[in-house]
Formats: structure tokens, C-alpha cells, sequence
């Protein structure tokens, strides 16, 4: 498959005319060809436009129709071979190890997105029959279905240019929801974006589904991507990336004459919380493997550990001095964009000068795009004092919080903005204070897990890549996995209709087979 | 038992300070005793505050406590006795009758909560158990439940005194969820809340549950409302009211520094589209049902089927003659507050000048808080020329728009804003052109009804009370039923938390007994 440098409206695929961008390989300091185009205004219209032609008859597809579908998408990828996995290291700088199993993850996604389409539970069937006997008042026949919200647009990040971009975690809970996709490429992998795009609408053809089921576009600043938010045929928005961009996208939903949501997922420092037990058993062993975390990536995960908490102590010591040695061996890594680079090294500037923190130790240097990794640490109460330590360092950069005592460490946490993990580092001895930290924790964060480190995001049902504000814009939601497809549906009510005018899925026959709740009672076929 | 014209905090009851405000009896047009006073910014912190201090040990009671709690406001509330309704019915200007029936749907409704409680369903639990021997990473364990967003503020209707205010569906549904509320009170009823607010008050305490699991407070202007949005101890709020009111708490609610949710039910006119078999089959029929369920309740309701569709033909004629025979016999109503009363008699006064909106019939005239029905018609290409026309007048006044044919009777409904329900009246005959209608209907609202009207709302597991923008801010949802409980729940996710550490309700064991997805696949117990 060759790249052509065009965007792909509907069943098209053309050049953009409103200005240019290219790939660039941080590794080598090099432009790559293709040259890609923004879409104009009218290229925006068009897609959304297509979308919404497409909505109605996508979102009645069979559940059977619209597994195939992903499954199709699945394997267009795995088609497109290994110039995928070589142009995706160009553009992102980052190993072939980490992009195959990136590759295997948005496969998996897709296939698991299949399989909750199949089990059905997403429809959340309900049917309250009638009662015409009640009194004093004869009660209705009601029944609920969820549906597809209606077209969705998503904006591909930077950091996994497979797994959340343009096929996506957001583009497969929205297709598999029902939901058609205008999907904004990030700049920094165009061709990328391009491979699998192609990929998408390829699936889109073989399966006999109408062209506006999918669309992509490239933006060469920031207007497209504007425009494609405020389109009215949009509906609702899926994002990762900064926060500032984020609320950005999130301001223009709230100001159209239809506010939509926006689902972005943006900002977190993921608190590591190491408890005495812990510590005083293996303070050195936490500290290299929270070294390896740390460090993975470059740190360009948004669930990189950049916060430790713990008490003052022995063990405490133990911990950062190992960490301390790792981090001084730590290579430099290639990161993802110059701007990219760039924040984090004014990241790391500001913290180094800064007057209440000190550093413990810097990663090896590198070349021009590649992050030195750094470690530093702050005492609990000069953290308090000063809301800018809790800012995102995106990068392979941490904060070691020492506290004077347990009390001192809740109030870091209670000062903590909302967070998508935090990680809590145990023994057996621990479990009383773990308990009562443990409510406190619920309320800051979406995953809360033991002895290990949060950047490994399995995709599956149990998962909640999300958390309150600003981890997420809407913490009662997760990205990453099976239940991110509730973020794109919305329940209707039928109320006293005719057997033949009902979905299959809410028939008294029950032709589908699939679990409901009758009056309240979960019923499986 | 006494009024007192007291706010309660906690489990504290006091007169406000902040200026005062009294019920009134629209059908007297006299002031009520007692006296009440507006709470001031301290009151509505320390109220969040409580809230706050409650949260952790609320939301961690067990399914029963919360079930039984939610019983004991039930019964509570029937135990005031006739005095609830006596000055209900004074300060609404409703008839007992009704309010005997929202009185009983209060009560039920409370009683659903406690069902869908001991179900479990709610907690939406999951187990993805580990997999220590899989290649190339072994999987961890994950389990996932709901948790309570945190302090819910709930802003009491005006038209449901009972059911959807103080102890009504966001209450039930919030306190179901493991949310401490705040509520508002209506300034229409504040005795009516007194009473039901010391019902609420009272179950905390024989419950055992800490005080600022509930609070009440008054409001004399919009201040303590809007203070309570912003209070940063508030995850969420349940509003019903007017799309100026809904709106301009969701502003709030967006410019704190950590945004929050905004439930608010605001503004539907619930289009009948009556097909041509029904017409011919039974026109006049459907005219004089329609005039039943436009002026019950003087029109006050949510669901008032203000806008009429039809196609010209003699079926049609024969509903508007006998849509404006009924309507002309039909007495005035008395309206629940002044404001209410004004701005209907404004909405009116504005479609009965509009030229190019004739009027076919005008009810009866009544005493000065009363409203004059009144029945409308104008052209489907008049009504695409002017969006002013979809504005809800809340009271007892519809709109009949005469479409030339089908192409234009979906050229208006394409048109319409978001809406709670659409009443289909159709004929086996119709069944072709209703198949066709159908996936636009479900795009535009919540509940699509069948040879009925919307203005009876049941309160099931099936309900949807909800729709696309401005009929809510968040189609999403419902208000009304028991997915209600899902607006003020958020998922967590535990990854290998140790047995004795995880929430009962996701340890191997079950010891809850509840249902449970097991690697994707539902397991009941």
C-alpha cells in the first residue's frame, strides 16, 4: 500500500487545500514525505454531512453486521503488513516492540468491541408491560433500547498513534455503539493516520455500509479540527491529549446552539502512594522497578507514575537512593514531537529551579529530541503551597512528596486534582492505613491498583481509563475499554407500540435472544 | 405537625436571614404563613459541608440500610398525613386529587429506588480476573463497581410539588446512588417542603446515618441556588424548571474550576403527529382526547402536547372542529404561581398577534392567577419561517401546523429541537409511512408513545424522561424511572487489591450475592 498524502471523505480520497503538513521523524531530525493537506471548511462540511446521511442506517445495521465490521477493520490493519509498523516508528520515534504490540492492542480492541456487540448488554433492553388491569389507573406497555448518539467526532493522540488514534479506543466504542466517525488525524502521524484510515474505509466498502459511516481529515493548525467540533450534524467528541487543548475543544461544544459532550481525556500525574510496610520490606526493589515505570516510553504515558507520596523514613530513603542510581542510568528517549520535547524540557527547567524543590538525580543527555529523564523531591507541606508541583510534566519526570506523617499525606491527596490511577505500594502490615486512605482515593481517581504501576492499561471490561476532573472531562466515563461504548449511546422509551413497529431487539418473541430486564428483573434468553 | 418556616441543616432547623419569602395560594391570591427566611452564603457552605463530611460513610452503607432509609422517607411522608395535601393544594392552586396521586407516585417512587437497590444492577460490577500465565504480559486483575459522584444539589420543580421536588425523582435517585443532597426548595412551596423536608430529615436520624446526608435550604432571590452550584463540595445537580433557569445554572456549573454536571430537565412542546388513517378512522375522537390531555392540569406539565401534526384532509378538519368545540367548553385553570400565570398569559397574547398564526378556539376565562386555554393553527411552510413558533408556552395552549404532505410534515419534525416525547396516532394502515418516521422521532426525543399522550409519565424501570437539548442538557439520561440512578454514579476500577481490601461487593466470594460480569459475561448469582 503506497500513501498518497490525502484525506478520505466518505468513500473519496483527495488532497487538502488548506495548508500542509508533513511527518516528521524525531529520531533523525527529518521531514517525511507524503505532503498532507487541511481540510478546508467545505472538506469539514462534507464528512460531517456524509456522516449524518449515514446515521440511520448505520445504527440499525444487525449487531451481527456491525461485529463484522470491526472484525473487518481489524484485519485491513493487520493487512496493510509491516510498512505500518515502520512508518508509525518514523513518525513517532518510537521501538518497533512497543508499536507491534500497540498493533496487536487496536486489533484486540476492535475484536473485544465485537464481542460486547454480540453479548447485547449494551442495548440495556427494558420492557415494562402492561397492566390494563391496574388501578386506579391502567398502566402502559413501556420499553427502552439504547441507541447511537449520532455521528462522533475523534481526535487522534499523539502518544499511541495506533491504539488511540485513528481506529482507535474512541473510534471503535463509537462504531461499535452505532455511531458514525469523522476522525481528526494528530499532525505528528499523518501517515500513519493515512495506512489506517484506509484501512477503515476499505472495511466500510466491503461491507456494504454507506460511505459516511467514516471520514477522515488532516488539519494543518487548528481550524479544522474547530470546525469539525462546532459542525451541528456532530454529536458528540472524543479526545486525548493536552488539557489546554481539551478545554479548548470543550468550550466550543458548550458555545454551539446545541451543546454536545465531549469526552476528553487530559491531564494526570497518577500519585504513587508507598506505605511503611512496603518500604521497610523492599524500599530499593520499589524504587528501581518505579525507575522502570517511570521511564518507559520516554514517559509518554498519561498514566506515567510523575507523583510519589510517603512518609518520612528509612525505608523512604531506601526507595530514592535506588531510584535515584536507576534514574542516572536512564538513557535519554526519543520523544513523540518537538513540541512535545520542548514542554518537557521547560517542564523539567521549572522544576529544577525550582526555590522548594530539589533535585536527586538526572537520566543520561541525548540528542535533540530525546527527553533526559529527572527525579526530584519536595517536602508535603512546601507541596501544599504551591498548586503548580500537581502541573503535568508529560515526560519521563517524578516528584517525590515526603510527608512527616499519615496525616500530612491525606492532606497531599486532598489536595490532589482528579487523577486516572493511583497506585499504592503495600504489605500485609499496611492494610489498616491502605483502608483508610481507600474512600479518599475512590473520590480522586478512576483506578486504584496495588503494587505495581499504572502504565500498563489492559483493555478490557473491568477497566476505567478515566477519573474526575481534569483526568477526564467527565469522570463518570472510561476510554479505554468495553464500557467506553456507553459514552456514544442514549436511551429511548416506546410507549404502547404495535409489535411490528418495535426494534427486534424489544419484541414479545425476543427474535435477537438477548438479555432483558422485565419490570425491573434481568431475564436471560 | 407544625410548620416553622425553618431551613434544615443537617440536622439543625433554623430560620434564614437572607431577605424572605412566603407561600401563596394562586386560587385565594392570599400569602401563606408561616413566614420563610432565604439562607445565606454560610448556610448553603455549611450544608455542602455536611454533605461532604457525610459522603464516604453514606455511599459505604450497605444495600439494605440505603434501601431501608429510602423506605423510612416513604413512609415518613405518608405519616404527615392530610396536612401535606391541604397545604400543597393551597400552595399550588392543584386539586386533591392530584396531589393524592403525586403523592402516592412520591412514595412509590422512593420504594422503586429501594428495589433497584437490592437488585445490585446498579454497581454494574465486573471481575476481568488475572491471567498470570499469559504471553507476553501476564494479566492482572481488574474488578470494577459504581461508586456515588459526591453531594448532589437538587433544585425542586415548581409543577410537581411532590414528585419531583424536595423527596421527589432527583432526590430518590441521588440518595439511591449513595449521594448526599442539598436541596432547594421551590420558592412556590416552601411549606410543602418544610413538611416533606422534615420527613427526609427525620429517616436520617432514625437511620442512624449522619446528618448531612440531607439539608434544606430556602432562597428569597437566585443567590443561595446559585451558590449552591458553585460550592465545591456540589459533584452534580438535578434540575427542573425553565430552560433560562436550567441555562443559567449550567454556566455556573461549567465556570467552576472543576466543572460539574448539570441534569436539567428544561422545555419540550411534544409534537402528536397524527397519521391519515387515524384521521380518518377517528379525527374527532383524537380532537377531543387531545383537548382532555392539553388542559389537564391547566396545561402544567413537562409533556403537554403543545404542537399538532398533520397532513390536510378531511380527518384533520374533523380533529381541529372537534379539538376547538372541546377546547371552547373548556374552564380556566388556576396556574401554580403568578410568574407562571404571566408568562403564559404573554405566550399566548404573543401566538394569538403572530400573523401567521390563527386562532381556533379559546377556553373559558377564570380568576386573575387562572389560565385561558387556547388552540392555534397555522401552515407547516409558516412554521419553518419563523423558529419563535417552537418556544414553549407552558400552559394549557397547542399549536395544529397543517403540512401539505408527508415531505413536509418531516420537514418540521427535522426541524424541531430535542424533545421529551412525540405521541404517534396512527392505524394499522399508517404502519408504512410510521416505519419511516420512526428513526427521525428517535433522533428528536426521549419517548415515542402510540395512540396516547405524554403527559402521563410512569415511573418505571422502561421510563425515559429525558431527550435531546434544550428538552434536557444531557439526552443521555432520564429523570423520571430507575435509570435515573445513573446520572450520580461513576465507575472505579481495582487492580490486584488484595481480598480483604476490596469493596464486598467484587470479593470471589460474592458475599452479597449479586450479579456480576465475569470476563465480559453476565453471571447471576
Amino acid at each position: 500500500m503506497a500513501l498518497h498524502g490525502e484525506m478520505l471523505v466518505g468513500s473519496s480520497a483527495r488532497r487538502g487545500t488548506s495548508g500542509s503538513l508533513r511527518g516528521f521523524d524525531p529520531s533523525t531530525g527529518e521531514k517525511l514525505d507524503p505532503a498532507y493537506g487541511g481540510a478546508t471548511a467545505q472538506d469539514v462540511q462534507e464528512a460531517c454531512r456524509l456522516a449524518a446521511e449515514a446515521f440511520d442506517t448505520y445504527r440499525e445495521t444487525s449487531i451481527e453486521e456491525r461485529a463484522r465490521f470491526l472484525e473487518a477493520i481489524a484485519q485491513n490493519i493487520l493487512d496493510i503488513g509491516d510498512e505500518l509498523v515502520v512508518r508509525c516508528m518514523a513518525e513517532s520515534g518510537l521501538p518497533r516492540g512497543r508499536l507491534e504490540g500497540e498493533r496487536g492492542r487496536t486489533v484486540g480492541q476492535l475484536r473485544l468491541f465485537a464481542e460486547v456487540l454480540r453479548d447485547g448488554g449494551f442495548l440495556d433492553l427494558r420492557i415494562d408491560p402492561a397492566q390494563p388491569e391496574r388501578k386506579p389507573l391502567a398502566r402502559v406497555d413501556l420499553r427502552l433500547r439504547n441507541i447511537a448518539v449520532g455521528p462522533v467526532a475523534v481526535f487522534g493522540a499523539s502518544n499511541f498513534p495506533l491504539a488511540f488514534s485513528v481506529a482507535g479506543g474512541d473510534t471503535a466504542s463509537a462504531l461499535a455503539a452505532g455511531c458514525p466517525v469523522v476522525a481528526k488525524a494528530h499532525s505528528a502521524h499523518p501517515g500513519t493516520s493515512e495506512f489506517v484510515g484506509r484501512a477503515v474505509q476499505k472495511a466500510v466498502a466491503d461491507c456494504g455500509l454507506p460511505e459516511g459511516v467514516f471520514s477522515l481529515i488532516f488539519d494543518s493548525g487548528y481550524e479544522a479540527g474547530q470546525a469539525l467540533v462546532a459542525d451541528p450534524h456532530i454529536a458528540a467528541v472524543g479526545f486525548t491529549g493536552s488539557r489546554r487543548g481539551g478545554m479548548a475543544l470543550i468550550k466550543i461544544a458548550q458555545s454551539r446552539p446545541e451543546p454536545i459532550p465531549v469526552y476528553a481525556e487530559m491531564s494526570s500525574i497518577n500519585p504513587v502512594v508507598l506505605f511503611p510496610g512496603a518500604l521497610a520490606a523492599r524500599g530499593a526493589d520499589i524504587g528501581k522497578a518505579f525507575i522502570a515505570s517511570l521511564t518507559l516510553g520516554s514517559g509518554q504515558f498519561c498514566t506515567n507514575p510523575g507523583l510519589v507520596l510517603a512518609v518520612e523514613g528509612k525505608g523512604l530513603d531506601a526507595f530514592v537512593d535506588a531510584a535515584a542510581s536507576a534514574l542516572q542510568e536512564a538513557p535519554a528517549g526519543t520523544m513523540l514531537t518537538p513540541g512535545i520535547h520542548a514542554a518537557y524540557s521547560e517542564g523539567v527547567e521549572a522544576l529544577s529551579k525550582h526555590a522548594r524543590v530539589k533535585t536527586l538525580a538526572r537520566g543520561l543527555t541525548g540528542g535533540p529530541y530525546q527527553g533526559q529523564a529527572g527525579l526530584f523531591s519536595t517536602t508535603a507541606s512546601d507541596f501544599l503551597k504551591d498548586p503548580a508541583l500537581q502541573a503535568e510534566v508529560f515526560g519521563a519526570t517524578g516528584l517525590v512528596v515526603r510527608c512527616a506523617d499519615e496525616t500530612e499525606l491525606r492532606q497531599v491527596l486532598e489536595k490532589l486534582e482528579g487523577q486516572l490511577t493511583a497506585a499504592l505500594h503495600l504489605e500485609a502490615s499496611d492494610h489498616e492505613s491502605v483502608r483508610r486512605l481507600l474512600p479518599l482515593l475512590e473520590r480522586r481517581v478512576g483506578r486504584i491498583l496495588v503494587n505495581g504501576f499504572g502504565t500498563g492499561v489492559e483493555v478490557g471490561h473491568a477497566m476505567v481509563h478515566g477519573g474526575p476532573f481534569p483526568a477526564t472531562s467527565d469522570g463518570r466515563t472510561t476510554s479505554v475499554g468495553s464500557l467506553a461504548i456507553r459514552r456514544f449511546l442514549r436511551p429511548v422509551s416506546y410507549q404502547d407500540l404495535p409489535q411490528d413497529l418495535l426494534p427486534a431487539s424489544l419484541r414479545d418473541d425476543n427474535p435477537l435472544g438477548l438479555s432483558r430486564r422485565l419490570d425491573g428483573k434481568l431475564v436471560q434468553p
